[in-house]
């Protein structure tokens, strides 16, 4: 059986690379899909298709309604989602995912670190699994084929 | 007709107390439900209820399951959501409220800071409308009676 | 039994004033809600309530937010929908609206004269009940209460 | 991953051959389904199929029941929705798609020229993303897959 | 609490008229909606709102039209639905309603003589109680408040 | 693009066998699924399994059982349904089904014949489709391939 | 604001007076509904209502078909639910009813003493809150007035 | 047509495999999918993954969110549930499985002793069918191949 995971999270580093790998290593038969991971195609998507924009609101609304045109497909197509926190930047579009996730009854996973405890609790608490890093999130996707 | 309209948001400043005097003034025939505001209760319920827990973290989810448990019931019981966003705090919280309120389809209003345009913007484009201070939220609500 | 109809419909004339006057005279114990009327606070309501805007088409993107703010929360509010499609104008959204009522299961009763029968001729066959006029559409409530 | 895209619109002109050169050329991965293309096969498909009707209406609705029918079956079977509108025709079962599209929780594209902005402002504001012509909507489906 | 009970079944006998003076001799605090009960009302109801229709078909799918947003309505505000076959007449449209009362959760009570075993085998099956009579379903009422 | 039809109705007559020979000789790519068409071995079923049963109606009810579990997992993997009244037997769980569907939102064609108007009035009218025999079914199934 | 909270668990001695004592005591608007807690009653109503049985197992499925009308019924219109676990009896279907609870999207406090974290643990981390006796679940209820 | 089941119960004993190679004879196109066997392994997921836990109960429910993620996904992509119960163990997840597979409308199979046939009543008379042993189970999972 291939699963389809759905990767939310902030784009400004490799992450997702570092769980694909790990998950091809370990032979897991896992599509993943995610958001736009090239962060000035993300950011200029809406004037890249649309044309120039009026001002910086309009422009980030219009690259907005494509990642989430995109977000809402992947999304629906996946059997489960992975979000993941970090230390740096504001990230409420993941946490925005997690919650969309999480009412849609798509099993979740979020990824956080120790130090994100407290801010995180709420979420954690709604989420499937909570875990600290992604080696741990292969081994619970890896479980559901043990 | 009478509405109840849930306040997602950070509980560590009163901007619930001026939006609530201020829907007052109006007559807005508008009940208002939110999350515990006291912050150390909010922090502390946990333990309050249930006893110490071993570490902080287990006092942080035993906690986090008492405050979900009220905003799942206060936020199926209202006709929509008002997600406000400040320039502190993580509100990660908030952000998963706002993706929850989306996609159980209530129509949600996002108050966020001009300051804040770009790390909202995939939020400000799936909520129902963006406004930029307490003020505005409570014009569009009284729009709804107009 | 109270129920609550919304009128989906253009806001140029005064249909939904001689529907609920004849609501009225037949002592039906319905209330009736509806999108805002006045038209050029409808076309202007967003720069009323967020201030000017860079252009017309974030004009018209700023009001359509405020409006689809209150028709989403009085729709899912109401037990039945009337979409009454005149002569003049493009009247998408009242064709929007009729569609949005139909999947979510409203039962929807169509006001258009038969002029109009082959261009809604879709609409028509999914909706729950055509009507010609609005005498036939209060008819329709009436028989509810039979 | 392979997806199907629903193109809703009239079927006067040959917009859907446009929309389907440029996503091959583009090597998408999209498989369209639309409505009927054959204008009097789809106004006559009622007496195709049923016979003789009675008069106009009938008939009219006979071919409705059978157009939504393949509508119904094929929106349900798409990842996402297209919704494309033109200068001329009233288009009512376009708008009527797109709320239905919008309300059973479908990504959805609306194509529609500068000069209808005013009219499909509700609409527009709805549906994920909103572009001006065909060629911006296939480098949106395109953003799906880079 | 009160509950708002729809009663599904034929029109040609006093049926509801029993069990409904059967429910208030034993107090029960339920509201009984239903289909239109005068049987040449409910046929010519069309006819009567919509003026002379070509043929007989037509007039039946006009009355039906209205006939079916009387029950949609009531169902939906309706906690549980009893639904009643007795000797006589076809009866396929309580079977179809008992269909929707149960694919839409609603809990619903089949009254159906010994004598209807078998053909209501399937439906007996799926509904929530079966009971041989009126009385019997009073009781299933009665127990709730218990 | 493959559907998969399923065709409720009753079991005494070969009309399934009629319709996959005329749908195959269309070359129509629909698989058909179906409730157990061997009359006996339907109604034997629950004591074939589970042994005697203490009397007519349980063994009925264990019978009823196994073919609800069939039909359920069936509908729910199908596409459309077609539900068939012929003028025999009382054929109440095809109008059961129907109604389920219905109430799921499948498309639906019914296929009656003109003398079954009146008594299937209202299931025609919330019905996708009507049609009034198999052969005008078959091209409503072919009718979404052109 | 009121709520209506459903009590799951075992009829078998008088928890539920307990707990309703102390709603009263801290002035909980709660209103509390339950399963018939007379066991004898609950364990006969079958053959109460419907007459005589052939044997045990129909005996008990009909008195579990009309306790599971009361239980349907009742936990729709609740907007949270209590499930309590004590060291006696099997209750299966108490686990049952939290299942279909969490599948609902309700609200739900798990209470179960210490002695039985090991066997409720995955019913444990699916409700939204886990306490131990029945003086925290009240806390956690009033918790949402606070 | 390939179906999946998933299968609910106990982890103790080997009747996963029973059922398994039963099916396999039969040459049933069914794969089964269920929670994870080795029963240490189930119990110490937790651990295994996330590290060493502050005490059994922290322990448990690092188990249980991975357990549940497991079920969670599998019983999602299921077309039906067969819940096992034995005479020992507590089963409580097993029940509230199905309790989440009925609420979810998956079509439910219980298998379950004679002599539990009192304690599990309610759930036999939600689940769509009930058989006692593995043999009858089968028998029904072909019933629909037939």
């Amino acid at each position: 059986m291939e699963l389809r995971v759905y990767l939310a999270g902030q784009i400004h580093d490799a992450w997702r690379d570092e769980l694909k790998q790990k998950a091809e290593k370990k032979d897991l038969k896992v599509k993943f899909v995610h958001p736009q991971e090239n962060h000035s195609r993300s950011d200029n998507v809406g004037e890249d298709i649309l044309g120039e924009q009026p001002n910086k609101e309009i422009k980030d609304d219009k690259a907005s309604a494509i990642n989430n045109f995109r977000t809402k497909l992947l999304m629906e197509r996946s059997d489960a989602v992975i979000a993941y926190f970090g230390e740096n930047y504001k990230q409420w579009n993941t946490a925005m995912d997690a919650g969309i996730a999480i009412q849609a009854g798509k099993p979740t996973i979020l990824i956080r670190d120790e130090s994100l405890i407290h801010p995180l609790k709420e979420l954690s608490n709604q989420a499937t699994v909570t875990v600290e890093n992604i080696d741990q999130a292969i081994e619970v996707l890896n479980y559901v084929y043990e």
